[in-house]
């Protein structure tokens, strides 16, 4: 299509709320409007990105013998009440009442309709494994969307739904699905995603993984092993510290410390290694405001859901108050007297010399011996891994930890909700059992925009040519001159009957202009076509991220821009591993 | 795909809440399974068939220079409010609150979202025309769902919108997208459909369409010159009545007619015609309650959203109470005291000799001259055109009334909504105005009913190749047995290979069991492999219609499938006109 036609602005401004470069590019691009909080619309572009990305993941669900099917937006609240999640999903399942009074929900993931659509159809085990899935708008009312089409309240996603017989199938369906979503962000030109290994949180031990794009945009934490490959998410990570080579055990003294509020301040001040301190973090639980008191090493943090996950419930940052009996900036282990739950974390293990707070304002101890002072306590891993930190799978002192996007995730879900909603087959020696599920999501926009995050320059996305909005965009630079303007609409025309997907400027603006809502839009082959090459019957082709620019013939043009998209695929494809 | 493998139930039984053909068939063939009152699930054979029809209206919009792009299902009521619609539209704008207390609302249709996406861009004269136009789902808060996917809460709609500087413009491209509906249906094999003028309501005096296929099923009536071929829906059809020959004036006389509280009643006891009598229909007026009733000749229906148009507001069915003055079945013009709006219809024009209630239990007037007796009344067309009445275009007693199911509608907006919500641009000239709008709706799951409505039997759907869920149905009656087994598979793969979709039944079911399945599927081609074929080397060769049914070669089968499966497709693309 012409450029001129094109529904959209783009423009060179920033805008001042946009944190994030794709969100920016998203925006200054026109390849999206912000209509409420964390709700958009799609101008044309956006949209033939994401009707690429949904065929991509169309293709792989098929051939791992996925049906589609449609599930609705608005369901009934009685679906949810008899999986329980009508009861414990929090506020960002959005519910209201139909003009009959009924309860409905806006589904955010669609679990309990898949199995609505399948527990009469499934009653007997010759109908097993199948899968089923829906590409389909989903609502999440989340508190805090963010980052442009990276955390939305409405969104395209794909979720996926398998049954199963017995565990051993789920899981060699679960590798090939693992597979099938390698492929789909390969072919979506992030062959970078990883898979991480993932909490499962209280769903219990089944195995679930995320698929991670690294980008420093992202809100994860992903803990990789730069040495065996290792990769799991934060809250999936073992945290193991090596304590050896501490300080021998010494008197338990208290101390004055002074305006010494934080471990690092009170280390500071007694000139002691804040790896050889001890530091409390309170919280306290949401349903009962119980108080509850982590112990760690001084130079570690609490991860929250490694301890939500221990404690079975939800916790929030402590409010101090009077009555609590807790010291701010002074609480410790020793001579605590306040009526709370206290953990001890593994970082602390083996320490034999900790300085600690005395409970007291402005005093710490030092010489604190756990073991000794205290007795035996239980150690429990609920703080975050580091950089440099040991490997829980090889051993070795190799962990990074970087910031990640989540575009995708795979679960292995078991019986919960075959069981809660009385899913039964009967099997081949006449025993009824619930089927054991799995279930696998892609968000799309947040997909396209990750692709943006890391593929991006200062003037814009440099997008895959698989999900690119266009193929090709030729910019005719001085349309009002004859020869140049029949160059460029002939090569269009050519180009648009060869099935090329081409976008076309022949606008009366400035170069700059023009390159610029070039870049803007990321098409990844370029023709430019203008007076002064011309004179040698030469046009310019090159690639959106500068990899090839080069003069050829005007002959020759279509010939090498078929050919320059077709080498763009192939290095796309040569990542692309083999299906299972 | 294997049938074996597919998800869904279909069995023998109409299930007795199916009142319409097609929603039993839905519910029958496995195409659908309903979540909520007018909430669907598809199946992946209707998710098969809808897909398709979403192609080709993509390809048609296409064609017309129309600019996919996506809205928020989930919209903002600020959004509503501009436009004037949240408070205008009635219960079924679906609206609720968000976590944050917001007011939102669910998408039933989206010129606010349209005009919020490019009010923006569009403000220089140099940017239109444009078309822009979605697919996606919306939700309208019916109050009675019914017929299965024909009138549901939940749906997938196409919905277009284009803007324009002149009503010029607009006309020309109105015109261009009527003949891609045309298209559109033809392609999807219901070339059948017809545009008829549609009543414009509050609208204003503009232009709109509304795409009937002709069904008993269909809840609209439809009006039709079997002469000239006018068109129109009953709203919009004006009605003309020939009161020639009615008996000449006579003494108005009050007559006892005990118990006779229905016109037909009277006209029976007094022995006289309905069509020289006087009904009274009582309605309420919404806001107020203030009765309005409607005079017209007996053999007459009012249509309410004349009525409706009339008085600018809506009514509902009076209901009457002793203080009103009102004598139900009893009520007429002469002596009538109640306090309320009188409305005189066109159908008693020129009647000179009346029977008419007396406003007295048990007594009508006969000979009532309106004109002598009441006086100049105006006559307003509030009633229903029927079966042999007078063509408002050729004026020939040549109308038949039909019903239909309205499967899309184009409107002339004008500018209703680019006026309330504020959008302008500046035209050549430097003045500053607001564009004009057209929209276009078709309902996705809608025109797959209906196309099932309009081509079935007993025993299934009959797909037009176009839009069916797969091309072709393989039957192998006997995959027990080596030869038809081996012969089955091959051709099944051949076929796959070669781009054609493949439905396979391989199961050990009886052949009535296979056959009752495969005309639930409705699959336009068919193979029956056999063993007693297959001894003469032949395998059967049908429409699912039975137009064709013949023996071929086994060795030929391949051919002689993409054969008649060129041969459908070409019927089909035989009846698409041209686009404009």
């Amino acid at each position: 299509m012409k450029l001129r036609n094109l529904v959209g602005d783009r423009f060179k401004e920033r805008p001042s709320d946009c944190v994030v470069d794709s969100h920016a590019l998203t925006i200054r691009g026109g390849y999206a409007k912000n209509v409420a909080n964390g709700i958009f619309s799609l101008y044309p572009p956006m949209k033939r990105i994401t009707k690429k990305i949904e065929q991509i993941i169309r293709d792989e669900m098929d051939a791992i013998d996925g049906q589609e099917v449609m599930f609705p937006v608005v369901l009934p609240g009685s679906l949810w009440e008899e999986s329980g999640r009508f009861e414990s999903v929090g506020d960002e399942l959005l519910r209201f009442k139909d003009r009959n009074n009924s309860q409905m929900v806006l589904g955010m993931t669609h679990e309990e309709a898949a199995v609505h659509l399948v527990r009469e159809y499934a009653q007997t085990y010759t109908k097993y494994p199948f899968m089923i899935y829906q590409i389909q708008t989903k609502f999440r009312d989340e508190a805090r969307p963010r980052a442009g089409l990276i955390r939305v309240r409405e969104f395209t996603m794909k979720d996926a739904y398998s049954f199963h017989t017995s565990q051993e199938d789920l899981e060699q369906y679960y590798e090939r699905c693992y597979r099938a979503y390698n492929r789909i962000f390969e072919k979506a030109g992030v062959p970078e995603v990883i898979a991480v290994k993932s909490d499962s949180g209280m769903m219990g031990g089944s195995i679930s993984h995320e698929y991670m794009l690294l980008t420093d945009a992202g809100e994860d934490s992903i803990v990789i092993c730069t040495d065996c490959g290792y990769s799991a998410n934060m809250e999936a990570a073992d945290n193991t510290v090596d304590n050896s080579g501490c300080k021998p055990a010494a008197e338990l003294t208290k101390v004055y410390t002074p305006d010494c509020k934080t471990i690092e301040e009170v280390c500071t001040f007694l000139n002691s290694r804040v790896e050889e301190s001890c530091k409390a973090v309170m919280y306290q639980k949401n349903m009962t405001d119980e108080y509850v008191i982590v112990f760690l090493r001084g130079d570690y943090e609490v991860n929250e859901t490694k301890l939500t996950n221990y404690l079975g419930e939800k916790v929030h940052a402590a409010v101090v108050t009077e009555e609590s009996g807790l010291v701010a900036g002074f609480c410790g282990p020793y001579n605590q007297n306040a009526k709370c739950q206290i953990i001890y974390d593994k970082s602390l293990e083996g320490i034999e010399n900790l300085c600690a707070g005395a409970n007291e304002e402005n005093y710490h101890y030092t010489g604190l011996n756990i073991k000794r002072d205290i007795g035996e306590v239980e150690y429990v891993d609920v703080a975050k891994i580091q950089t440099g930190g040991i490997c829980p799978c090889c051993g070795k002192k190799t962990i990074t930890v970087q910031r990640g996007i989540e575009v995708g995730n795979i679960f292995q879900l078991g019986t919960k909700y075959s069981k809660s909603m009385n899913m039964t087959y009967t099997d081949a020696d006449g025993e009824v059992k619930n089927p054991i599920m799995g279930c696998y999501g892609i968000g799309v926009g947040r997909l396209a925009a990750s692709v943006c995050e890391a593929h991006h320059d200062n003037y814009g996305p440099i997008w895959p040519i698989s999900i690119a909005p266009w193929q090709v965009h030729i910019c005719c630079m001085r349309a009002d001159q004859e020869e140049c303007r029949n160059v460029a609409d002939k090569l269009y025309n050519d180009l648009q009957n060869a099935g090329i997907e081409v976008i076309y400027d022949d606008r009366d603006v400035r170069a700059g202009a023009m390159f610029a809502d070039a870049d803007l839009l990321g098409v990844p082959v370029r023709v430019v076509i203008g007076p002064k090459n011309l004179k040698e019957n030469k046009i310019e082709l090159s690639t959106r991220d500068k990899r090839v620019s080069k003069l050829v013939d005007v002959d020759a043009a279509q010939d090498e821009v078929k050919a320059l998209i077709a080498e763009l695929f192939a290095e796309i494809n040569a990542k692309v591993e083999p299906s299972l």
